[in-house]
């Protein structure tokens, strides 16, 4: 895609405006359809994952090639294959068993909208869609196919976002060391950001040494990005569109260190990401100006 | 595999046995280890996986092979990410959102065992790690792996085990006729065992006809297989390892037609199964010697 650079932020917003919408779309096309109108399951499905969001996950994945000048039209399917399965593992978050949230990206979540048994059924769907979504891919080699399942797949598994959920759900309510909450923040976050990093890489037939800092840039982004959600949390829902105070009595960041040392911490984070993106050669980027524009208010 | 033809009956059994000891085994190396004592994850996945079974749908898949003389290592694994996919579909089905069910297989069903939210977290692995499994699959070329990825994922999703889920869950109180209960029959147990055979005639490279009786196959099996398992539901949790009676109060083929009438719809479809067998020049093979013995107590 062509990308004039003439006053950067403006070109830098438009620009994430259009591949959201790109993405919007091809989500739209790639759900199953709102034909049936006594169809819960897709209902769920598409409310869920269309809902207005950031779409951190595909962006990264798509700026990250067009840092490479390698963005074309494969690369979308695989940006909406992240984003469903992000979606998915929200639905499940949400559940009275595990988070037991009721509001979300500023509506109702899926299982009050629609039922626990429908959020569970439709996170199911989401996922396993997501699967084939990444294995199907139009214009990309067989074997790039496969190794986009296994990152997905590892990404979400037993090593990844569930990994991930289970630490906040059976250590989160007790005292744990700054590490401990960090690994958990890594695999709950960091985990599709690494694979849509990874996948990047995959897609730009990246060496090993940029892979690896690729990786490295995902981790601290990851860190950063669930710092910045911690503090976040202590504001009113009104400004985050989420429930407020669900982190109440666990133990985050914040809570071992307070808001500003957190605050501190988010920072670092933030300058290690850029110096991978630096030794990348991509200082001054669209990842380094998405970076920017994402922890600004945390300056 | 070499197998002698002496003694039909205990050379099936001995070759039966055989092969779910070589899928356990292998599902035992492919799930996560259990070498931390607290990682009820990892415990969740292999406490329901590995628990003893009848192995249908791995058992479709070797025997099929095996009788198109195809049989080879590479196909242990997918039928390993066959039976993951079951499991985590037992999980969620047993969920109290769902079927509500305390006892499987002649144990405590896992949220019983393990809680919901472990429950709900060991599928979403079991799932992911199923797709993994197929994508990585040794000796498969990169493109019957994207096809048994896709594959896998129809089964799965909400044209398939989650629509015959929601038909069940959401339609099955009220009164329905016998082709909607069929329908939900046939997505609930046939999507699998579809899959199952569908992968068989990809490894085997069976052409179109040969691809479409199996899958006629797997779909008058799958009737059968729903209809026998109705007919157990109103036997003892002794004899099943299942509560016993959740199907009171639903609509199912034994409510609509009796018990008599449903044997005898049952023994109609292993016929047409039966028929689509000969018809692939299959008859007397494993797959139809698996038949006979499946359904023998029902003749």
């Amino acid at each position: 895609m062509a990308l004039s650079v003439s006053d950067p932020q403006t070109v830098l917003e438009q620009f994430l405006r259009a591949l959201r919408t790109r993405v919007d779309t091809r989500l739209g096309e790639l759900l199953p359809g709102p034909t049936h109108p006594q169809d819960p399951i897709a209902a769920a499905m598409r409310e869920g994952t269309l809902a207005p969001g950031k779409r951190i996950r595909p962006l990264l994945l798509l700026l990250a090639l067009q840092d490479f000048d390698r963005l074309d039209e494969g690369a979308f399917d695989i940006a909406c294959a992240l984003e469903m399965i992000h979606a998915a593992s929200l639905f499940l978050d949400d559940m009275p068993c595990m988070d037991d949230a009721s509001l979300r990206r500023g509506r109702p979540t899926i299982h009050v909208q629609f039922g626990e048994d429908i959020a569970i059924l439709a996170a199911v769907a989401l996922l396993s869609h997501a699967f084939s979504v990444a294995a199907c891919a139009q214009g990309v080699a067989h074997p790039v196919r496969t190794q986009m399942v296994c990152l997905l797949s590892q990404a979400i598994g037993s090593q990844g976002l569930v990994r991930g959920q289970y630490f906040d759900l059976r250590e989160g309510r007790q005292q744990r060391p700054l590490d401990a909450i960090a690994n958990a923040n890594q695999l709950k976050t960091g985990s599709l950001f690494t694979a849509a990093l990874e996948m990047a890489a995959l897609f730009a037939r990246c060496d090993v040494r940029q892979r690896n800092l690729l990786r490295g840039f995902a981790v601290e982004l990851g860190h950063a990005f669930q710092l910045l959600d911690d503090l976040d949390d202590s504001m009113s829902s009104q400004q985050t569109g989420k429930d407020s105070g669900k982190d109440d009595g666990k133990s985050t960041v914040i809570s071992l260190l307070g808001a500003d040392a957190t605050r501190q911490l988010l920072k670092e984070h933030v300058r290690y990401a850029e110096d991978h993106l630096a030794r990348l050669g991509l200082a001054g980027g669209l990842l380094s100006q998405l970076l920017d524009r994402l922890f600004a208010r945390a300056r």
